[in-house]
């Protein structure tokens, strides 16, 4: 307001001051920036804002909005600020730096937030508008709370459905490459193990096709393949890296979130974690969004449906595939649904390190190689070559498992990783310790959330080695002491706490007499 | 999980242990309870919950859902959870307590709430879940956010808002009394200084009406009627003493938040204010409940239209009306309606002690009472005294101009304050400065918004004596260097402030030429 001197004067006779030392108070909101400030500093009555207004905070040429929260104690000394550790990362502040706070304006967007939340339709410019302020975190939770609400509504259709998409693209990166066939694959998610992805990139990139894949770290589960590649080889690259590694190998395997493609999406999920939805709009936006900004021309989407996989029933499945298909076509992309069993977990392990065993036996032939995660994998890769019109009918099929079986797929593979920085082993887990059937019979259900909830409990994905190994599957027969999985975990409290729940939840994997 | 034990150990090795010890952290997230722990605490890992989680914090038979922040900072003690000051509020607990932390378990109207995100219409006992839940704190700031969200759809209709209305009553208390004539007014609000309803009140209960009337403190505005009362009596009373004084008579002006009438409504505020907006059914389903549950049977509602008031045009304030109405009609409540002039504040004074003052004026027919206020309160005492069967035509007219001239109203407001704990005079600024014209004219526009922001500035309602006071109004011909408001402060730095918005919009009165 009234400040014109440059040099900071945090004395407490400083009255008219705005400017506070900023100090990392070492707080996750998770990723909501917070600002913390004294009840009685200045700045706070000077400007007029209180708990939970949006404050400007200045350091330097960089700026941040923050949703401020007010310390009546006293552990924050007058004159400072405090940061979350969102609120510190976007900063880019040191302890100590003096920055200035204000009053936030009113994002750029408030007006399209304001008719979306009423219920009006928003064209692409309009998104465009929001997301450029999601992006750069001027919208507070409640304030995307209420924008993912408002695109959840049944009116919102598959017109507005292709403008949000579109306007996602544009937001972020974009790549391009020269070839006229770029392949991906995709998976909704919702099922533990099913990581099929590595496999399918290592076999299609070593047909000669371009896959330039990115994957996303766990957000409720156990692992994502992001977290499984991360414990075979670096999956933290850049752009330009990235970029480089496809042109050597065809394909790569790296993490999303640092790469800047379709960045609106990896803000959206900030409050979709939290409140558990994801409508079909947004599904379909974030997948194909993510795609069309990799560059890719033609997508596989791997859908699994089973009664606790994310979609439940056939009819559930029919409704999102037409909803993506319609938003494809629209924005250019050729795109493939595969309906797939989801049943039961694929391959053996749950958790990231368990899962890139899995990966790793698959690829290198060796006799315990889980079936289920091979058979999926080779149908889903069949499907992707399907794409190139070079592979007619079913000489996708024969190429993949020739792919596989030459070990050409794992030759690919392996240079894949070495061109992102080196192939390493999987680690094991300290711990481990089998769970064992208490009568004979048949497994006849398989509870896939709280199995994913007892890999997590184990310790997964934060300890990369922990989960849950599987020895059995829907149908098989079981007598009595046999053991049926096995627990991995990193220390004996969270082996404990798995056990723990196990005892609360026993019927995790149903096991019933055969019907005679 | 496995714990057997019921006397803390808070030592580093208990390690299964879900037990910590309670700190007040005196951090102000308004309305949002959070509960911050270290990021290597064993309780997090244990029952794995993570930054943003929805953790269950038990205190004996008290327990409260929070949302979690992880510490990663050592300012936290191993073993202690912190409490925000409204986790801190709800829980009642006390420095040192030991407390139980776990997985919140999802609330009973998860389903409820993901129904309406999705579109679907809810029925009354669905909105009760979901109301006992928000009020209950068991529903996160970004849960509400969707919520209102969705109720903020076209697709929201008047049966719907009916639905939600009775469960808003039902889900608090509810006054009942023996008369059949119940009298109520409210004001939709966004003019200020608009502070009729003392006066109303006196004017209705001089009559021998009852008026039990309830009002809010400010939200984003300068004063609410509640913080007005506050300078001159008790306003919070419980619903016990509020009975007693109605019963005595005839009219209470106590602070709602106290008495438990429509609860919900306090909740759904702690978003609708960050995220600004109100939509037309939540607006309807807020006054209506708090009416309903006062016992009211007539009300009127003011709703002041003009451009920078809070309803815009009279098309907007058409909608609201016929929502109003046949909502109302549903709940068995008559109402009318009553569009007022709001392209300027009414009365001199902005701010809880000048309103007062402008208040105590028109009832003491002081010779500088402003005739404006006093015309609004008698044109709206009228049209409540107009329910009355027993004032036809313009008998309701004539009586309240009767008894605000003859002193009775001014003695039932007395009698009403004694009632409530006594009368006092509003206090006085410490500080004071003059804002003059800086050019000849007539004023031709009044910014309600930025009058309002300057008074806040300048200290309120935190500071219940400061404020603006206003010399002139639209259409007041104006000489350079005439006074046009006062600014009243209790800091020289809030005056500073003031001082320097003003700078920065000199046209808040905008003075132009007369046309020749």
């Amino acid at each position: 307001m009234t400040n014109s001197t440059h040099r900071p004067d945090l004395s407490p006779t400083a009255e008219y001051s705005t400017h506070l030392a900023v100090r990392r108070l070492g707080i996750d909101t998770y990723q909501e920036s917070v600002a913390y400030v004294r009840s009685d500093c200045v700045v706070c009555r000077s400007v007029g804002v209180e708990a939970q207004s949006r404050v400007l905070v200045r350091n330097g040429h960089r700026s941040i909005v923050a949703t401020l929260n007010v310390i009546t104690g006293d552990w924050l000394e007058p004159g400072h600020v405090g940061l979350s550790e969102a609120a510190w990362r976007r900063l880019e502040a040191h302890d100590g730096d003096t920055v200035n706070l204000a009053h936030a304006p009113p994002p750029d967007s408030a007006s399209d937030l304001r008719a979306k939340v009423y219920g009006h339709r928003l064209d692409q410019s309009q998104y465009e508008r929001l997301l450029r302020d999601a992006v750069a975190g001027r919208l507070s939770d409640i304030e995307l709370a209420a924008f993912v609400t408002a695109c959840a509504q049944p009116q919102f259709d598959v017109d507005e459905n292709i403008a949000l998409t579109q306007a996602m693209v544009s937001v972020g990166e974009q790549l391009q490459w020269p070839q006229t066939l770029v392949l991906d694959k995709h998976c909704v998610g919702g099922l533990p193990g099913n990581r099929t992805t590595p496999i399918v990139v290592a076999i299609v990139a070593a047909a000669g096709c371009l896959i330039p894949k990115t994957s996303s770290r766990a957000i409720t589960s156990p692992a994502g393949t992001a977290d499984t590649m991360a414990t075979l080889t670096d999956v933290d690259l850049d752009l330009r890296t990235m970029r480089r590694v496809v042109e050597r190998e065809n394909g790569c395997l790296v993490w999303g979130g640092a790469v800047g493609l379709s960045p609106a999406d990896d803000v959206l999920i900030r409050v979709e974690r939290p409140l558990d939805f994801d409508s079909d709009a947004q599904l379909t936006a974030s997948v194909l969004s993510k795609k069309k900004a990799a560059g890719s021309t033609h997508v596989l989407i791997d859908v699994p449906v089973g009664p606790t996989a994310k979609i439940r029933t056939p009819a559930a499945a029919a409704m999102l595939a037409s909803r993506i298909q319609a938003v494809a076509a629209a924005i250019g992309l050729t795109v493939r649904i595969e309906i797939t069993d989801g049943r039961q977990p694929i391959g053996r392990g749950i958790g990231p390190a368990l899962e890139a065993r899995d990966v790793l036996a698959v690829l290198r032939n060796t006799s315990d190689a889980p079936a289920d995660l091979r058979r999926r994998a080779l149908d889903l890769a069949a499907a992707v070559l399907a794409f190139d019109p070079a592979m007619p009918g079913h000489a996708g099929v024969r190429k993949a498992q020739m792919l596989l079986d030459s070990g050409a797929a794992w030759a690919k593979f392996e240079a894949i990783c070495t061109a992102q920085g080196g192939l390493r082993e999987p680690p094991a887990a300290r711990h481990s310790s089998d769970v064992s059937a208490a009568s004979n019979g048949v497994v006849v259900n398989i509870d896939n959330r709280r199995l994913a909830k007892l890999a997590k409990l184990a310790g997964a994905p934060r300890s990369p080695a922990a989960g849950v190994l599987l020895n059995v599957s829907l149908g098989s027969p079981i007598v009595a002491g046999q053991p049926l999985f096995t627990l991995h975990a990193d220390s004996r409290g969270e082996m404990a706490y798995a056990r723990a729940y196990l005892a609360q939840h026993p019927d995790i994997l149903r096991i019933e007499e055969p019907t005679p």
